[in-house]
């Protein structure tokens, strides 16, 4: 039995007790950006309710395209009106650089990507970077909150990165 | 008082009882790519335990460039082999086109995207090209397995999309 077979089995109990369906626009009009580390129960470490906040992941918790893709998606179809970053000590993204890991791609595959693999040396900085990616966007502007947390996987405690 | 202040307020209790830290790699060598919709607490749908798992989120549950970065960072440097992927009923990407959704922020902008907006109008058959693209890039080529599914918002059920 695979590991997805195993979580099939864990959804079966929990349609079991289920009680929706809930509206579609999160009801307490947040957004946030999240690193996609097993560690982060994102639901939990903020405390969301169900269909309270829409939740975005990657590797870091990065602000790419993709990102304000979706954030744009958020505020301007769904009513999101602030936005929560978290990035998290012992997190993947400090144990590399871009060059090495696109050279191993490259070296195993044939073929570099060609996209950034947006590795980062610095927690806080890397805040800082995802909030001035949004600030420089002109398809994210409708919040009228934006602030950025570095999470403890140690404590369980986010702290909040000064600007 | 923000809703941010609320969750951070939440952070409190959570970090009061949290014991921690876990290993960073995911324990059960697993990851989810699901939409960013308020209604899906991926970790309870699946029975995810803290770290267990690599959760991605974004609108729509699409594949693009940005999961194709995580999926290969999670896969190459992490060790995941099985990857589920979940969209969902009543989702927020079926109401809307790319094309009506640019002009609206050109309209109100003055720029059109570069990016696609990566609306759809049949839930199984975005499910499909999403795993189209996973099973074209030649950068992330290391799992067993690869499913796709529906979360229905009215029962809490996954269900699986055949190819």
């Amino acid at each position: 039995m695979s590991v997805t077979d195993e979580y099939l089995k864990n959804n079966e109990a929990y349609a079991g007790s289920f009680s929706g369906p809930l509206p579609l626009p999160p009801s307490r009009q947040v957004a946030v950006v999240a690193c996609m580390d097993a560690r982060l129960d994102v639901y939990r470490i903020l405390g969301l309710g169900d269909g309270e906040a829409h939740v975005i992941r990657n590797a870091g918790g990065v602000i790419t395209d993709d990102e304000i893709r979706s954030l744009a998606i958020s505020q301007r179809l769904l009513g999101t009106k602030e936005i929560i970053l978290i990035h998290h000590t012992d997190c993947g993204m400090l144990t590399f650089t871009d060059d090495d890991f696109k050279r191993a791609i490259q070296d195993d595959t044939g073929i570099k990507p060609g996209w950034a693999a947006e590795a980062f040396n610095d927690l806080e900085e890397d805040v800082r970077q995802s909030v001035r990616r949004i600030e420089a966007s002109p398809f994210v502007t409708k919040h009228e909150s934006l602030r950025g947390f570095v999470f403890d996987v140690a404590t369980g405690r986010l702290n909040e990165v000064t600007r």
